[in-house]
């Protein structure tokens, strides 16, 4: 997407958090992956920044050790001249002091690696970092005139629209929001984007597009795993705030938004964020929410005995809510979001349900409905499922899955999220990323949320579980019910 | 279809011109497997009538000789007990003499089988003995009242709007409408079937069905052999008359129909009969007619030199005409019909292209229009061509095909089209057969064609070529191109 868009020719990669989770798991390895592809700037070095101490080479072994952790299938044939360009700076984030020094190492290294003072900032860090590293970025002027600078940075945005806004305006004392790449890696798998390509380079979907021919829609984010060691952070936050106002909503904007008046970044954008903006406040009790307790799932504890979590706490780990758009093509259309953790399964999926029609009403039980599946784990792939003639004498119809051949062709080609979307950050294309004004729009929707579940009821239901039996009544007393793996 | 309908419970199976191909290859083999099926009527006899002198054993050898060819993989073991029931009577069709003993035989067969005087009438002979047929056997009161009388009647019927009207006519003063089935093999085909089954039984494709999103439809109907032994017959009727009144407006029809009201029989047939009416009549330069030579096929001649040919014969052996529906549906859409003889392949198949959408004039060349592909020969299936992202960094569009599964299906266990027809005669379905006010539009289309084929040139092709290249200038012309195959 994105018109003629111009590679970055040279910079350095500068990554705070660099001894964290995600700069082992995802970035080092999408950085790898693209070198090995000859897609970075052509002068290009990776310096990694955190508070440990480590030598340049303590951190290369690090990444050499994750690297064949997680990237078991890939030929490391030119990982030490990749590693050769990557770095190690010792920073403490919250001490001015430590910026200069790295300001001289960066200088430095753009003499060595004629990176021309450009610099992609990646803020891998905890939240609470993003502003005091921002801060010191633009007191310490590491962000020189006429440069190219750019800023990622990873979920959450904020815990709530009023400190979003407040950190919106700190990033904004350094960087313009075209330097802005705020991340969701949903956005960067292959099936996220195809249903864009699914629903504007085809004549075939469009049409039906709306309340008119589709019943529900789906958006199911369902996890088999616990908070694991984030309990401090997850408990402050829980289902809501951590996957419902970024990559829920972002799936549901883009699965919503009318077509764009063409097919620049800024239009697309535009639609997404006016159809947020059309999203109504859900009632009460359009709002389910729960909470785990120790289960069937091997090793599990109620949530409350989660270390970091505070033990009488409220936070939920499961929710389940029903949307609804305020405009003519969504009318009367619930977008059913469901999430939680602990639960019976892992799996991530879109399902557009289309409407039946007055020829199945002749034909009793075992029809179902037609649909439009986006798989996004555990495998990836986009399914369709339709109502046709069962072979034979007599006009019974079947439903079959047809997929898309492409399918196939996920596994063995997809480059990782990462991979894409710092493609993209390169590339200077911002359409994956997500715009201030969608944020502020998703929080607005998200905020009162949060101010209802004071109200309601917490579900407990049992770890490995399908969670709680409330969610199910939600889509029952509409006559629909969740769809599980269709394939 | 057809609501509750209800097997024949008795019935005899009369087929004139049981001598014939159609008999050999089509009837006796269809209704073998029916037998073994059990989906026969349960009191049942077969009577075949010819001219030639023929015992009931003489009949019954030529049968299984023929099946032994035309069912190569069935298992025989109740063929001769299917043979038990199998009669042959001898009786010149324009001989009203003749059809006394035949009269008394069907009464003795009906004492014997319990067939309760129930007759089926399936007229399998050269159209000129449909008149003395039915003629006889109303003078000869083969009809009876209170029971249980049904007509099966080939094309063609009549050979212009004039003709059919007396032949229908003649039949009226025997047959009611209901007790006619006028029989259309191609809308026996599952795949044909499916595309009803796909329109109605679904919301995705119904909505974008309609100028707003269709760019043109083709229907192609190519051979890769000659007239074969009907000379005689060919030469008077041509490629229009022989299969574009009749299978290729059968087809259109249903691609064109709106949804009807409700899905009786009644309301499908009223709906297909509106659009035909609303055909408009082509231009002279959207006629597009040709005529075989000598080629590259093997043992061709010039079609002029065929048996049973005029010398200076301009029969079209070749047709590919634009039409266009005059409503607001389809108002602008070219419905391309194209038939031939003698050509490079063989392929029956509708192609329903889609518009191209803005987003894709993004990506130069190689972008293929969106089609949605019913294949009927070389194999029968169903295929959506669609535009989705090619996996990777770059936004691309490429162009894949999915398949039904349900075509797999098609292989192993679809039954011949004229199972599923006499199938549908037995339960009195007439959903798949022909009512006389489509044949009746479907000539006031034709008529008028044949008019202004004398008025245009008569394009000479070489036998084995893809047809005259004003075919390819007729689309052209729209900025549109034949679909070949596209699997």
């Amino acid at each position: 997407m994105g018109g003629q868009l111009k590679m970055l020719e040279s910079c350095i990669f500068v990554i705070f958090g660099a001894t964290g989770d995600l700069t082992h798991r995802k970035l080092m390895p999408a950085l790898y992956r693209l070198y090995v592809r000859n897609e970075l700037p052509k002068n290009f070095a990776v310096v990694g920044v955190a508070r440990k101490d480590k030598t340049h080479d303590d951190f290369r072994q690090d990444v050499k050790k994750s690297m064949a952790e997680f990237l078991p299938k890939e030929k490391f044939d030119r990982l030490d001249k990749f590693l050769s360009g990557v770095f190690y700076y010792r920073n403490d984030f919250d001490t001015a002091d430590s910026y200069a020094g790295l300001k001289k190492f960066l200088e430095d290294t753009d003499k060595k690696y004629r990176t021309a003072g450009n610099r992609i900032f990646y803020l891998a860090t905890l939240p609470d970092k993003f502003e005091p590293i921002i801060k010191n970025l633009r007191k310490q002027k590491f962000l020189a005139k006429g440069k190219d600078h750019r800023l990622i940075i990873e979920k959450p945005f904020g815990d709530d629209l009023k400190s979003a806004r407040k950190l919106n305006k700190i990033i904004n004392t350094a960087f313009r929001e075209n330097q802005i790449f705020r991340i969701d890696h949903y956005l960067g798998k292959e099936a996220v984007q195809n249903l864009f390509a699914l629903r504007f380079a085809n004549k075939i979907f469009e049409p039906a597009w709306g309340e008119r021919n589709i019943e529900n829609v789906q958006i199911t984010l369902l996890e088999n795993t616990g908070i694991g060691t984030r309990g401090g952070f997850y408990d402050r936050y829980g289902a809501i705030k951590d996957v419902m106002q970024n990559h829920m909503m972002q799936i549901l904007s883009l699965i919503a938004m009318s077509p764009p008046k063409n097919f620049n970044p800024g239009e697309v954008k535009d639609s997404k964020v006016k159809v947020l903006r059309e999203i109504s406040i859900p009632k009460k009790n359009d709002i389910v929410i729960g909470q785990y307790r120790k289960g069937a799932l091997k090793g599990s504890v109620d949530y409350k005995d989660e270390e970091g979590v505070a033990k009488d706490s409220r936070t939920e780990t499961f929710a389940a809510i029903k949307f609804c758009i305020n405009n003519e093509r969504w009318k009367g259309v619930p977008f059913y979001l469901k999430t939680g953790k602990n639960l019976d399964r892992k799996l991530v999926q879109i399902i557009v349900y289309f409407r039946n029609t007055s020829l199945l009403s002749k034909f009793s039980g075992g029809i179902h409905p037609n649909a439009l599946i986006i798989k996004l784990f555990p495998d990836e792939g986009i399914y369709l499922r339709m109502n046709i003639k069962t072979p034979g004498n007599n006009f019974e119809i079947e439903n079959v899955s047809m997929d898309f051949c492409h399918s196939c062709l996920f596994v063995i080609n997809t480059p990782e999220a990462y991979e894409k979307l710092l493609h993209d950050i390169f590339l200077g294309d911002p359409t994956l990323f997500t715009r201030w004004d969608e944020v502020e729009a998703a929080w607005k929707v998200i905020d009162p949320v949060i101010a209802k579940k004071k109200k309601i009821r917490l579900h407990y239901y049992s770890s490995g579980s399908p969670g709680p039996e409330a969610a199910d009544r939600l889509v029952k007393k509409n006559g629909h019910h969740w769809g599980l793996e269709h394939m």
